[in-house]
Protein backbone atom coordinates (compact mmCIF):
# COMPACT_ATOMS: atom_id res chain seq x y z
CA UNK A 1 0.00 0.00 0.00
CA UNK A 2 2.56 2.15 0.85
CA UNK A 3 4.93 1.81 -2.12
CA UNK A 4 1.93 2.32 -4.50
CA UNK A 5 1.20 5.37 -2.73
CA UNK A 6 4.56 6.77 -2.85
CA UNK A 7 4.34 5.68 -7.10
CA UNK A 8 0.97 7.84 -7.39
CA UNK A 9 2.52 11.03 -5.15
CA UNK A 10 5.47 10.60 -7.50
CA UNK A 11 2.86 10.42 -10.48
CA UNK A 12 1.28 13.77 -9.21
CA UNK A 13 4.43 15.83 -9.02
CA UNK A 14 5.83 14.33 -12.40
CA UNK A 15 2.14 15.55 -13.58
CA UNK A 16 3.32 19.15 -12.29
CA UNK A 17 6.16 19.11 -13.48
CA UNK A 18 4.88 18.65 -16.75
CA UNK A 19 2.50 21.37 -16.33
CA UNK A 20 5.22 23.49 -14.77
CA UNK A 21 7.08 22.94 -18.44
CA UNK A 22 4.08 23.51 -20.60
CA UNK A 23 3.34 27.29 -18.46
CA UNK A 24 6.94 28.32 -18.47
CA UNK A 25 7.64 27.62 -22.40
CA UNK A 26 4.04 29.54 -22.68
CA UNK A 27 5.56 32.38 -21.15
CA UNK A 28 8.90 32.08 -22.52
CA UNK A 29 6.97 32.27 -26.32
CA UNK A 30 4.92 34.78 -25.33
CA UNK A 31 7.54 37.87 -24.37
CA UNK A 32 9.96 36.30 -27.62
CA UNK A 33 7.07 37.18 -29.97
CA UNK A 34 6.51 40.03 -27.91
CA UNK A 35 10.27 41.51 -28.41
CA UNK A 36 10.44 39.70 -31.92
CA UNK A 37 6.89 41.05 -33.12
CA UNK A 38 6.18 37.46 -34.25
CA UNK A 39 2.48 37.55 -34.48
CA UNK A 40 2.75 33.27 -35.74
CA UNK A 41 4.43 32.87 -33.08
CA UNK A 42 2.19 34.17 -30.95
CA UNK A 43 -0.80 32.27 -32.41
CA UNK A 44 1.21 29.10 -31.35
CA UNK A 45 1.29 29.89 -27.49
CA UNK A 46 -2.65 30.73 -27.83
CA UNK A 47 -3.17 27.24 -29.52
CA UNK A 48 -1.22 25.58 -26.97
CA UNK A 49 -3.22 27.25 -24.21
CA UNK A 50 -5.70 23.71 -24.81
CA UNK A 51 -2.83 21.09 -23.52
CA UNK A 52 -2.35 23.52 -20.25
CA UNK A 53 -6.29 23.52 -19.90
CA UNK A 54 -6.37 19.89 -20.42
CA UNK A 55 -3.59 18.30 -18.19
CA UNK A 56 -5.10 20.85 -15.51
CA UNK A 57 -8.40 19.11 -15.23
CA UNK A 58 -6.30 15.57 -15.57
CA UNK A 59 -4.37 16.59 -12.26
CA UNK A 60 -7.12 17.70 -10.21
CA UNK A 61 -8.63 14.40 -10.86
CA UNK A 62 -5.63 12.90 -9.92
CA UNK A 63 -5.58 14.96 -6.76
CA UNK A 64 -9.37 13.39 -5.80
CA UNK A 65 -8.63 9.89 -6.83
CA UNK A 66 -5.09 9.64 -4.28
CA UNK A 67 -7.57 11.63 -1.28
CA UNK A 68 -10.25 9.30 -1.58
CA UNK A 69 -7.89 6.03 -2.24
CA UNK A 70 -4.84 6.72 -0.12
CA UNK A 71 -6.27 9.16 3.05
CA UNK A 72 -3.11 10.83 3.45
CA UNK A 73 -2.28 12.31 5.88
CA UNK A 74 0.26 14.48 7.39
CA UNK A 75 3.21 16.34 5.06
CA UNK A 76 1.71 13.97 2.08
CA UNK A 77 -1.97 15.74 2.97
CA UNK A 78 0.05 18.87 3.05
CA UNK A 79 1.82 18.16 -0.29
CA UNK A 80 -1.32 17.45 -2.23
CA UNK A 81 -3.34 20.70 -1.11
CA UNK A 82 -0.30 22.51 -1.97
CA UNK A 83 -0.31 20.81 -5.76
CA UNK A 84 -3.63 21.77 -6.64
CA UNK A 85 -3.04 25.48 -5.61
CA UNK A 86 0.50 24.74 -7.76
CA UNK A 87 -1.75 23.55 -10.39
CA UNK A 88 -4.20 25.95 -10.45
CA UNK A 89 -1.65 29.01 -10.17
CA UNK A 90 0.25 27.27 -13.50
CA UNK A 91 -2.94 27.21 -15.20
CA UNK A 92 -4.06 31.10 -14.79
CA UNK A 93 0.13 31.82 -15.95
CA UNK A 94 -0.92 29.99 -19.33
CA UNK A 95 -4.05 32.58 -19.23
CA UNK A 96 -1.65 35.18 -19.00
CA UNK A 97 1.25 34.21 -21.56
CA UNK A 98 -2.13 33.73 -23.72
CA UNK A 99 -3.18 37.56 -22.65
CA UNK A 100 0.34 38.78 -24.13
CA UNK A 101 0.02 37.00 -27.03
CA UNK A 102 -2.93 38.92 -28.18
CA UNK A 103 -1.48 41.77 -27.50
CA UNK A 104 1.09 40.86 -29.55
CA UNK A 105 -1.45 39.90 -32.71
CA UNK A 106 -2.89 43.02 -32.04
CA UNK A 107 0.36 45.79 -32.00
CA UNK A 108 1.86 43.79 -35.20
CA UNK A 109 2.05 46.78 -37.38
CA UNK A 110 3.26 49.15 -34.85
CA UNK A 111 7.13 49.11 -35.52
CA UNK A 112 7.81 51.43 -32.36
CA UNK A 113 10.06 48.58 -30.39
CA UNK A 114 11.66 51.59 -28.46
CA UNK A 115 8.16 51.58 -26.37
CA UNK A 116 8.70 48.18 -25.22
CA UNK A 117 10.75 51.02 -22.31
CA UNK A 118 11.23 48.08 -19.34
CA UNK A 119 9.42 45.44 -20.47
CA UNK A 120 12.34 42.63 -21.96
CA UNK A 121 13.84 43.57 -18.04
CA UNK A 122 10.65 42.72 -16.30
CA UNK A 123 9.80 39.68 -18.16
CA UNK A 124 13.22 37.93 -17.61
CA UNK A 125 12.84 38.69 -13.71
CA UNK A 126 9.79 36.98 -13.90
CA UNK A 127 10.89 34.14 -15.82
CA UNK A 128 13.84 33.91 -13.67
CA UNK A 129 11.28 33.95 -10.86
CA UNK A 130 9.15 31.31 -12.18
CA UNK A 131 11.76 28.79 -13.08
CA UNK A 132 12.87 29.18 -9.49
CA UNK A 133 9.74 28.70 -8.14
CA UNK A 134 9.47 25.29 -10.21
CA UNK A 135 13.13 24.38 -9.70
CA UNK A 136 12.20 24.96 -5.45
CA UNK A 137 8.95 22.77 -5.88
CA UNK A 138 11.55 19.90 -8.13
CA UNK A 139 13.85 19.55 -5.90
CA UNK A 140 11.85 20.58 -2.62
CA UNK A 141 13.97 23.77 -1.88
CA UNK A 142 12.54 26.32 0.49
CA UNK A 143 15.64 28.76 0.33
CA UNK A 144 15.15 28.81 -3.28
CA UNK A 145 11.01 29.53 -2.89
CA UNK A 146 12.80 32.10 -0.14
CA UNK A 147 14.39 34.32 -3.04
CA UNK A 148 11.64 34.30 -5.62
CA UNK A 149 9.88 36.08 -2.88
CA UNK A 150 12.47 38.88 -2.66
CA UNK A 151 11.86 39.50 -6.19
CA UNK A 152 8.39 40.34 -6.44
CA UNK A 153 8.55 44.11 -5.08
CA UNK A 154 11.37 45.15 -8.15
CA UNK A 155 8.45 43.28 -10.45
CA UNK A 156 5.87 45.66 -8.78
CA UNK A 157 8.12 48.71 -9.17
CA UNK A 158 8.90 47.91 -13.01
CA UNK A 159 5.08 47.76 -13.70
CA UNK A 160 4.68 51.01 -12.15
CA UNK A 161 7.59 52.67 -13.99
CA UNK A 162 6.02 50.97 -17.07
CA UNK A 163 2.74 52.55 -16.19
CA UNK A 164 4.25 56.38 -15.48
CA UNK A 165 6.46 56.00 -18.46
CA UNK A 166 3.56 55.28 -21.11
CA UNK A 167 1.29 58.17 -19.69
CA UNK A 168 4.38 60.59 -20.17
CA UNK A 169 4.44 58.93 -23.72
CA UNK A 170 1.10 59.21 -24.21
CA UNK A 171 0.98 62.66 -23.27
CA UNK A 172 3.99 63.61 -25.78
CA UNK A 173 2.38 61.92 -28.68
CA UNK A 174 -0.64 60.73 -29.12
CA UNK A 175 0.14 58.56 -32.05
CA UNK A 176 1.87 55.90 -28.69
CA UNK A 177 -1.56 55.91 -27.31
CA UNK A 178 -2.63 52.66 -28.42
CA UNK A 179 0.63 51.29 -28.15
CA UNK A 180 1.14 52.73 -24.75
CA UNK A 181 -2.15 50.68 -23.58
CA UNK A 182 -0.98 47.65 -24.75
CA UNK A 183 2.29 47.73 -23.24
CA UNK A 184 1.03 48.64 -19.50
CA UNK A 185 -1.47 45.66 -20.37
CA UNK A 186 1.56 43.43 -20.85
CA UNK A 187 3.66 44.86 -18.01
CA UNK A 188 0.55 43.97 -15.86
CA UNK A 189 0.46 40.49 -17.26
CA UNK A 190 4.09 40.19 -16.82
CA UNK A 191 3.38 41.39 -13.12
CA UNK A 192 0.49 38.53 -12.50
CA UNK A 193 2.83 35.63 -13.40
CA UNK A 194 5.38 37.07 -11.13
CA UNK A 195 2.90 36.97 -8.43
CA UNK A 196 1.54 33.38 -9.42
CA UNK A 197 5.08 32.56 -8.89
CA UNK A 198 5.34 33.92 -5.69
CA UNK A 199 2.25 31.93 -4.44
CA UNK A 200 3.91 28.85 -6.20
CA UNK A 201 7.12 29.43 -4.46
CA UNK A 202 4.86 30.15 -1.12
CA UNK A 203 3.93 26.81 -1.36
CA UNK A 204 6.76 24.93 -1.78
CA UNK A 205 7.42 26.83 1.34
CA UNK A 206 4.62 25.94 3.26
CA UNK A 207 4.97 22.46 1.97
CA UNK A 208 8.45 22.04 3.88
CA UNK A 209 8.07 24.19 7.12
CA UNK A 210 4.68 23.80 7.78
CA UNK A 211 4.03 27.61 7.83
CA UNK A 212 2.35 29.78 5.95
CA UNK A 213 4.08 32.77 4.95
CA UNK A 214 1.43 34.25 2.84
CA UNK A 215 -0.06 37.94 3.71
CA UNK A 216 3.12 38.21 5.00
CA UNK A 217 3.11 42.11 4.36
CA UNK A 218 0.40 42.71 6.15
CA UNK B 1 -18.17 10.22 14.43
CA UNK B 2 -20.53 10.68 11.33
CA UNK B 3 -22.37 13.75 13.38
CA UNK B 4 -19.38 15.53 13.81
CA UNK B 5 -17.92 15.66 10.90
CA UNK B 6 -21.66 17.00 9.56
CA UNK B 7 -20.64 19.47 12.13
CA UNK B 8 -17.03 19.98 11.24
CA UNK B 9 -18.65 20.19 7.55
CA UNK B 10 -21.13 22.86 8.43
CA UNK B 11 -18.51 24.88 10.37
CA UNK B 12 -16.19 25.13 7.13
CA UNK B 13 -19.85 26.19 4.95
CA UNK B 14 -19.89 28.67 7.10
CA UNK B 15 -16.75 29.90 6.99
CA UNK B 16 -16.68 30.29 3.41
CA UNK B 17 -19.93 32.08 3.82
CA UNK B 18 -18.67 34.64 5.65
CA UNK B 19 -15.82 34.86 3.87
CA UNK B 20 -18.06 35.49 0.82
CA UNK B 21 -20.07 38.25 2.49
CA UNK B 22 -16.20 40.21 3.38
CA UNK B 23 -15.45 39.57 -0.45
CA UNK B 24 -19.18 41.23 -1.87
CA UNK B 25 -18.54 43.82 1.08
CA UNK B 26 -15.56 45.12 -0.27
CA UNK B 27 -16.25 44.92 -4.27
CA UNK B 28 -19.80 47.05 -3.50
CA UNK B 29 -17.84 49.48 -1.55
CA UNK B 30 -15.19 49.68 -3.81
CA UNK B 31 -17.43 50.57 -6.49
CA UNK B 32 -19.40 53.02 -4.26
CA UNK B 33 -16.14 54.54 -3.48
CA UNK B 34 -15.77 55.28 -7.06
CA UNK B 35 -18.96 56.28 -8.47
CA UNK B 36 -19.26 58.82 -5.49
CA UNK B 37 -15.72 59.49 -5.43
CA UNK B 38 -14.65 58.68 -1.93
CA UNK B 39 -11.47 58.17 -1.19
CA UNK B 40 -12.33 57.52 3.05
CA UNK B 41 -14.39 55.13 1.67
CA UNK B 42 -11.61 53.49 -0.71
CA UNK B 43 -9.17 53.73 2.13
CA UNK B 44 -11.79 51.42 4.81
CA UNK B 45 -11.39 48.70 1.44
CA UNK B 46 -7.89 48.53 2.03
CA UNK B 47 -8.27 48.57 5.64
CA UNK B 48 -10.88 45.32 5.66
CA UNK B 49 -8.45 42.82 3.59
CA UNK B 50 -6.49 41.84 6.44
CA UNK B 51 -9.75 40.39 7.40
CA UNK B 52 -10.04 38.95 4.09
CA UNK B 53 -6.65 37.51 4.19
CA UNK B 54 -6.61 36.44 7.83
CA UNK B 55 -10.25 34.15 7.38
CA UNK B 56 -8.43 32.37 3.98
CA UNK B 57 -5.33 31.18 6.17
CA UNK B 58 -8.17 29.69 9.02
CA UNK B 59 -10.20 27.83 6.52
CA UNK B 60 -6.98 27.06 4.33
CA UNK B 61 -5.99 25.16 8.03
CA UNK B 62 -9.62 24.31 8.84
CA UNK B 63 -9.64 22.33 5.19
CA UNK B 64 -5.98 20.68 5.94
CA UNK B 65 -7.85 19.67 9.77
CA UNK B 66 -10.86 18.14 8.51
CA UNK B 67 -9.18 15.89 5.88
CA UNK B 68 -6.64 14.27 7.79
CA UNK B 69 -9.14 13.77 10.79
CA UNK B 70 -12.40 12.73 9.29
CA UNK B 71 -10.60 11.29 5.61
CA UNK B 72 -14.24 12.18 3.36
CA UNK B 73 -15.09 10.34 0.09
CA UNK B 74 -16.80 11.37 -2.66
CA UNK B 75 -19.38 14.33 -2.45
CA UNK B 76 -17.90 15.14 0.77
CA UNK B 77 -13.74 15.64 -0.66
CA UNK B 78 -15.42 16.79 -3.62
CA UNK B 79 -16.99 19.61 -1.50
CA UNK B 80 -14.04 20.21 0.39
CA UNK B 81 -11.47 20.51 -2.14
CA UNK B 82 -13.87 23.24 -4.05
CA UNK B 83 -14.10 24.73 -0.83
CA UNK B 84 -10.12 25.60 -0.47
CA UNK B 85 -10.78 26.72 -4.32
CA UNK B 86 -13.83 29.34 -3.56
CA UNK B 87 -11.40 30.50 -0.87
CA UNK B 88 -9.10 31.27 -2.64
CA UNK B 89 -11.09 32.77 -5.87
CA UNK B 90 -12.61 35.03 -2.89
CA UNK B 91 -9.30 36.11 -1.22
CA UNK B 92 -8.42 37.53 -4.77
CA UNK B 93 -11.53 38.82 -5.19
CA UNK B 94 -10.96 40.51 -2.78
CA UNK B 95 -7.45 41.95 -3.81
CA UNK B 96 -9.16 43.33 -7.22
CA UNK B 97 -11.53 45.19 -4.66
CA UNK B 98 -8.34 47.08 -3.60
CA UNK B 99 -7.05 47.93 -6.78
CA UNK B 100 -10.13 49.38 -7.34
CA UNK B 101 -9.75 51.58 -4.44
CA UNK B 102 -6.26 52.42 -4.83
CA UNK B 103 -7.32 53.93 -8.11
CA UNK B 104 -10.36 55.83 -6.72
CA UNK B 105 -7.61 57.40 -4.33
CA UNK B 106 -5.61 58.05 -7.55
CA UNK B 107 -7.78 59.69 -9.29
CA UNK B 108 -10.34 61.63 -6.62
CA UNK B 109 -9.31 64.82 -7.88
CA UNK B 110 -10.64 64.47 -11.19
CA UNK B 111 -13.68 65.50 -11.28
CA UNK B 112 -14.94 63.87 -15.07
CA UNK B 113 -17.42 61.80 -13.60
CA UNK B 114 -18.68 61.13 -17.49
CA UNK B 115 -15.57 59.18 -18.26
CA UNK B 116 -16.60 56.45 -16.00
CA UNK B 117 -18.78 54.96 -19.57
CA UNK B 118 -19.83 51.82 -18.79
CA UNK B 119 -18.21 50.77 -15.40
CA UNK B 120 -20.96 51.49 -13.49
CA UNK B 121 -23.13 48.70 -15.49
CA UNK B 122 -20.16 46.67 -15.50
CA UNK B 123 -19.63 46.61 -11.88
CA UNK B 124 -23.61 46.07 -11.40
CA UNK B 125 -23.73 42.64 -13.55
CA UNK B 126 -20.22 41.53 -11.99
CA UNK B 127 -21.98 42.13 -8.28
CA UNK B 128 -24.68 40.49 -9.44
CA UNK B 129 -22.75 37.58 -10.83
CA UNK B 130 -20.88 37.00 -7.33
CA UNK B 131 -23.83 37.16 -5.33
CA UNK B 132 -25.89 34.56 -7.57
CA UNK B 133 -22.30 32.50 -7.44
CA UNK B 134 -22.25 32.76 -3.81
CA UNK B 135 -26.22 32.10 -3.38
CA UNK B 136 -25.66 28.88 -5.81
CA UNK B 137 -23.16 27.70 -3.10
CA UNK B 138 -25.10 28.50 0.23
CA UNK B 139 -28.25 26.95 -1.64
CA UNK B 140 -26.35 24.18 -3.61
CA UNK B 141 -27.74 25.34 -7.02
CA UNK B 142 -26.14 24.53 -10.06
CA UNK B 143 -28.98 26.30 -12.08
CA UNK B 144 -28.17 29.17 -10.35
CA UNK B 145 -24.38 28.64 -11.24
CA UNK B 146 -25.20 27.80 -14.71
CA UNK B 147 -26.61 31.21 -14.80
CA UNK B 148 -23.77 32.89 -13.69
CA UNK B 149 -21.38 31.20 -16.69
CA UNK B 150 -23.64 33.23 -18.95
CA UNK B 151 -23.03 36.80 -18.12
CA UNK B 152 -19.10 35.94 -18.66
CA UNK B 153 -19.09 37.09 -22.13
CA UNK B 154 -21.30 40.31 -21.55
CA UNK B 155 -18.55 41.34 -19.13
CA UNK B 156 -15.76 40.73 -21.70
CA UNK B 157 -17.63 42.83 -24.03
CA UNK B 158 -18.22 45.26 -21.56
CA UNK B 159 -14.73 45.46 -20.32
CA UNK B 160 -13.18 45.63 -24.73
CA UNK B 161 -15.59 48.56 -24.78
CA UNK B 162 -14.25 50.48 -21.68
CA UNK B 163 -11.11 50.06 -23.47
CA UNK B 164 -11.92 51.30 -27.04
CA UNK B 165 -13.83 54.04 -25.73
CA UNK B 166 -11.25 55.08 -23.42
CA UNK B 167 -8.56 55.50 -26.35
CA UNK B 168 -10.63 57.30 -28.09
CA UNK B 169 -11.26 59.70 -25.52
CA UNK B 170 -7.43 60.03 -25.03
CA UNK B 171 -6.39 60.41 -28.59
CA UNK B 172 -9.11 63.65 -28.71
CA UNK B 173 -7.99 64.89 -25.61
CA UNK B 174 -5.08 64.36 -23.83
CA UNK B 175 -6.25 65.46 -20.57
CA UNK B 176 -8.53 62.26 -20.09
CA UNK B 177 -5.29 59.87 -20.54
CA UNK B 178 -4.42 59.29 -16.70
CA UNK B 179 -7.45 58.70 -15.90
CA UNK B 180 -8.66 56.89 -19.16
CA UNK B 181 -5.88 54.64 -17.65
CA UNK B 182 -7.43 53.90 -14.38
CA UNK B 183 -10.64 53.66 -15.68
CA UNK B 184 -9.09 50.83 -17.72
CA UNK B 185 -7.42 49.09 -14.87
CA UNK B 186 -10.56 49.45 -13.22
CA UNK B 187 -12.58 47.95 -15.72
CA UNK B 188 -10.53 44.92 -15.65
CA UNK B 189 -10.56 44.37 -11.99
CA UNK B 190 -14.18 44.34 -12.13
CA UNK B 191 -13.63 41.72 -15.69
CA UNK B 192 -11.40 39.56 -13.32
CA UNK B 193 -13.94 39.85 -10.43
CA UNK B 194 -16.90 38.56 -12.88
CA UNK B 195 -14.16 35.84 -13.89
CA UNK B 196 -13.57 34.47 -10.34
CA UNK B 197 -17.47 34.19 -9.61
CA UNK B 198 -17.78 32.39 -12.49
CA UNK B 199 -15.25 30.36 -11.23
CA UNK B 200 -16.95 29.63 -8.18
CA UNK B 201 -19.77 28.89 -9.94
CA UNK B 202 -18.22 26.22 -11.95
CA UNK B 203 -16.93 24.89 -8.72
CA UNK B 204 -20.70 24.61 -7.29
CA UNK B 205 -21.53 22.71 -10.45
CA UNK B 206 -18.93 20.30 -10.13
CA UNK B 207 -19.85 19.89 -6.89
CA UNK B 208 -23.27 19.28 -7.69
CA UNK B 209 -22.53 17.20 -10.80
CA UNK B 210 -19.59 15.90 -10.30
CA UNK B 211 -19.04 17.21 -13.66
CA UNK B 212 -16.19 19.87 -15.18
CA UNK B 213 -16.97 22.30 -16.95
CA UNK B 214 -14.62 24.69 -16.61
CA UNK B 215 -12.81 25.42 -20.10
CA UNK B 216 -15.96 24.66 -21.51
CA UNK B 217 -15.46 27.07 -24.56
CA UNK B 218 -11.98 25.38 -25.85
Amino acid sequence: MERHFDKELDGLKTSLIKMGSLAEEAVRLSIKALIENDPALAHKVIQEEERINSLEIEIDNAIVDILALQQPVAIDLRLILAAQKINNDLERIGDHAVNIAESVITIQSCDDRKQLIFIPKMAELAEQMLRDALDSFVHNDPQLGMSVLEHDDTIDELNRNVFHRSVENMKNNQRTIEMGMHLTRISRNIERIADLATNIAEEVIFIAQAKIVKHRAN
